[in-house]
């Protein structure tokens, strides 16, 4: 890489970029506009609306400037909490960001390496938001960097941010569906119903009862197998199941071992389970509920179950074939392998972009081909409202039902006998764009940033934006700037599907004065 | 690459695949089922709908040999060319298929090449594929492999793919908005009204007015430089600017030179003729006409006007810094130039994405980051009903105005104050995500069976669905194999967006009965 001033600048220019896009974004997203008080509303005007968007950067530094002069900082805090707490999208975004931050600190403690010193900012804010984003991309060895203080924040992290993302997203998909309810309802001017104590105890109790369950019987099988079929003693080898389970179980892809799971390649007793508690934390809390209670009768599945499982084991089915097709005779990864062996690589190889990051096979040796397959499978990702990441299953099935509509020429879209809610198309038309956007405007960037290639960065930020945490290797290597881009990424990419799809969904939609239709030439 | 058993297979999978998916897309998309005679169509009814796609290979088996027993075969394919008039969208796809096997079997001739031998099937079909669709990608070094009839016959191809694509999408064009109209006015049952004659001859005496004009202009600058600044002969001077501002105006990107434009990288007076025709071609019909009759009263153009000269400055000016920026101290290409050459081929490179596929930089040479930048760029395209190729500026614009929509949480979507109708939503997005899975399977499929890296096969592949026709260097030896799934994707890049949303927009939409309405959770 040349290091000059006139790459220099389009890099700064290409973050700046980045930064105010997403800044803007998010704001448009989570923040609406506040009419000002004592001044009435007149819905169905457009200028005023607007004017609200514009005059609000400058009301806010006013209000911030009178509240600081009168010593009413404390209560402007509060108060802005309490408001947060009433919008459900910023509560989402403002504690994923506390975790962060409480982790970063916790994770800058003298004794939270094992060295002892401390770790730098950069390297404990970006293993703080991997973590908490359940990504799993790494800038130093997880097992040999931290102390055991350290492993223990990162594994609190992740049981924090897959037990709160699977719980704030399985409450924001209930506000969205009785909002909706409503609204057809009472028509467009219903007011906001809060979700009631007992309907938030029983989704929290839920989730909980779910985690504890599955990651305690996943760390039973791999402490067994990790002390007897490995010699480690009981207390370690129930630390690196129960460490294992739980990370597993929150698609995390944290892993003691530098090598993730590439030892245990040929173990279906750690692969297994592993790959069992992924594709079950991966389903998302609405499904695995729905499937607890009606598993042996699929003709009564709800269309979010029925597309989110069709397609998982689509997803499965189909990486697992083209994987194995593609690297079976790879000298780096599959070839040296038995029968067996091959099968249950290439089957744990495409369980992983679905989005846990574990690897039992080494990915800087896959095939460009590999690493696209790998790039499609985890932009696709998991189920909504679950620890996966990605645009989500329903969101990609929901595209395919309107494009297999508009071929067909019908009116109306359908998938597997029930009629989609135009909102759901648009919405989910948006989340696949401002993905898109997001990863190629990020890689851009980092090609501008680094010396590597695209498949390797292409790789990487996929992985970034879909909290898979896969690594080609170059994540250590992507100096701050780089961190910066693929911790955002992480952030957005965690978030950013399901606040926006609630942002979107409960919005106030005003009628304005209705246009003049005019249609241009497309295509 | 290892050519073993397991690699071949896959390749020849994904083969199979991309030929099923895009046959079964166009087969879909071009044709009709037609009802069997003597059986009332009932409207509204689904099931006779299917049975009549599924039982419509079944009867035309029977009906061909039925047909061929009695000797009426001749009779068989005039009824069956008389209805595909009759049909626009298959009118055009059978038009441009005659000419490339027409154009094949000439460039086949033995006195076509230079050396007498006669170019092999696969060179010839591909040169006429790359030629009528004005791609320009090629396998064969133009001005030397073919002779000069050869070369005569790829004029004549440019100049009969480029002219046809313009006259009929811009009939296409005419008579979608026809349509639109009259079911507006009468219902959906509202027969189809061919254009007039008038109208048929109004558009075809225009695009001629304006391609021999533009062309005459600019093969004469060219022609006077060819032979004032570079010491050729008048007549070899006038050759050489007629076929490249042919070459030019049709956005065909064939050139005359092994190194297309580099060695004019420097000068104004052969770049700037060429970009001028280039912009222009690549505008649309519907774009030039406006533009000849308003050009001074910007306030009364239409949205598909106003939308395209937009967007195409904002791509152009993008595109000129972007790659700039990128390339400014790169040794292989702007590095060596002085600040003037730097400024005029990075805006010759900046042009060239939409999607004329001259360079005069050496592509091979580029950074990563400057191939991504020409993928999106070519990705995106230009004016629809022109010789520019890619999902079109308007498709990527309307794409870009319903996410804003949804961003605002507005019921509908507006453009520069006009009301978009959702037809032409959802047939953008069909549009631009079909755009992606065709780049996505091909970029495997090449992958697969080439040795080449990631970046190089995403440009070339991009390169020909966006028929822009720029080229790492790979196209001429990615095999057999490789040529097919290219020549393919040029024929539905140059066809596939134009009739698909001419057969979307003019597709009898009946009424089902509709089913009850379910909300899965996206994002
Ligand atoms: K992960
Ligand atoms: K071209």
């Amino acid at each position: 890489m040349e290091s000059t001033a006139g790459q220099l600048l389009l890099g700064l220019l290409l973050l700046a970029g980045l930064f105010l896009a997403v800044g803007l974004g998010f704001a448009v997203l989570v923040w609406t506009p506040m009419p000002a008080a004592g001044r009435e509303r007149r819905p169905g005007s457009y200028r005023d609306r607007s004017a609200g968007y514009r005059a609000w950067p400058r009301a806010v530094a006013g209000r911030l400037w009178a509240r600081a002069r009168h010593g009413r900082l404390t209560l402007l805090v509060a108060g802005r909490l309490s408001q947060a707490v009433a919008h459900p999208a910023r509560l989402v975004v403002s504690g994923f960001t506390a975790a962060v931050l409480a982790g970063s600190l916790l994770l800058m403690l003298p004794f939270a390496t094992a060295s002892g010193h401390g770790a730098p900012p950069v390297t404990a804010m970006f293993t703080a938001t991997s973590a908490v984003c359940v990504t799993g991309l790494v800038v130093v060895d997880t097992g040999t960097y931290w102390s055991g203080f350290g492993e223990l924040v990162i594994l609190l992290l992740i049981q924090v941010g897959g037990f709160g993302i699977m719980t704030l997203a399985s409450l924001l998909g209930l506000l969205v569906a009785r909002r909706l309810r409503m609204r057809l309802r009472l028509g467009a001017q219903a007011e906001t119903k809060a979700l009631g104590v007992g309907e938030v105890r029983g989704v929290i109790l839920g989730v909980l009862r779910v985690s504890v369950l599955v990651e305690l019987a996943v760390a039973a099988v791999l402490t067994w197998r990790f002390a007897v079929g490995y010699a480690n003693s009981w207390s370690h080898a129930g630390y690196l199941g129960v460490f294992h389970a739980v990370s597993a179980f929150n698609n995390a892809g944290f892993g003691l071992y530098p090598d993730s799971l590439m030892r245990f390649a040929g173990d279906p007793l750690i692969c297994l389970p592993i790959n069992a508690a992924v594709i079950v934390g991966g389903l998302g809390f609405p499904v695995l509920f729905e499937l607890r209670r009606e598993f042996r009768t699929p003709r009564h599945w709800s269309l979010h179950t029925r597309i989110t499982v069709g397609m998982s084991v689509l997803c499965l089915a189909a990486g697992w074939l083209a994987i194995a097709a593609a690297e079976w005779t790879n000298k780096a990864t599959l070839g040296p392998l038995g029968l067996a062996d091959k099968l249950l690589a290439s089957l744990t190889t495409a369980v992983m972009p679905r989005t846990a990051g574990f690897n039992s096979l080494d990915v800087a040796g896959m095939r460009d081909l590999t690493l696209l397959i790998h790039d499609v499978l985890m932009f696709i990702g998991g189920g909504s409202a679950g620890t996966a990441g990605g645009i989500k299953v329903t969101t990609f099935a929901v595209l395919g039902f309107v494009i297999l509509a508009e071929i067909r020429g019908e009116p109306s879209v359908h998938a597997l006998g029930r009629r989609l809610p135009s909102g759901v198309q648009r919405q989910a038309l948006t989340i696949a764009l401002l993905g898109v956007a997001a990863i190629t405007v990020s890689t851009l960037g980092l090609l501008a940033l680094t010396p590597f290639t695209l498949d390797a960065v292409l790789f990487e930020t996929t992985s970034a934006f879909a909290t898979v945490g896969l690594s080609t290797g170059i994540t250590a290597h992507v100096g701050t700037a780089g961190h910066v881009i693929l911790g955002l990424l992480m952030f957005v990419g965690r978030l950013g599907p399901a606040t926006a799809v609630t942002a979107l969904a409960l919005r106030e939609r005003t009628r304005r004065y209705e246009r003049a239709e005019e249609r241009p030439i497309v295509g």
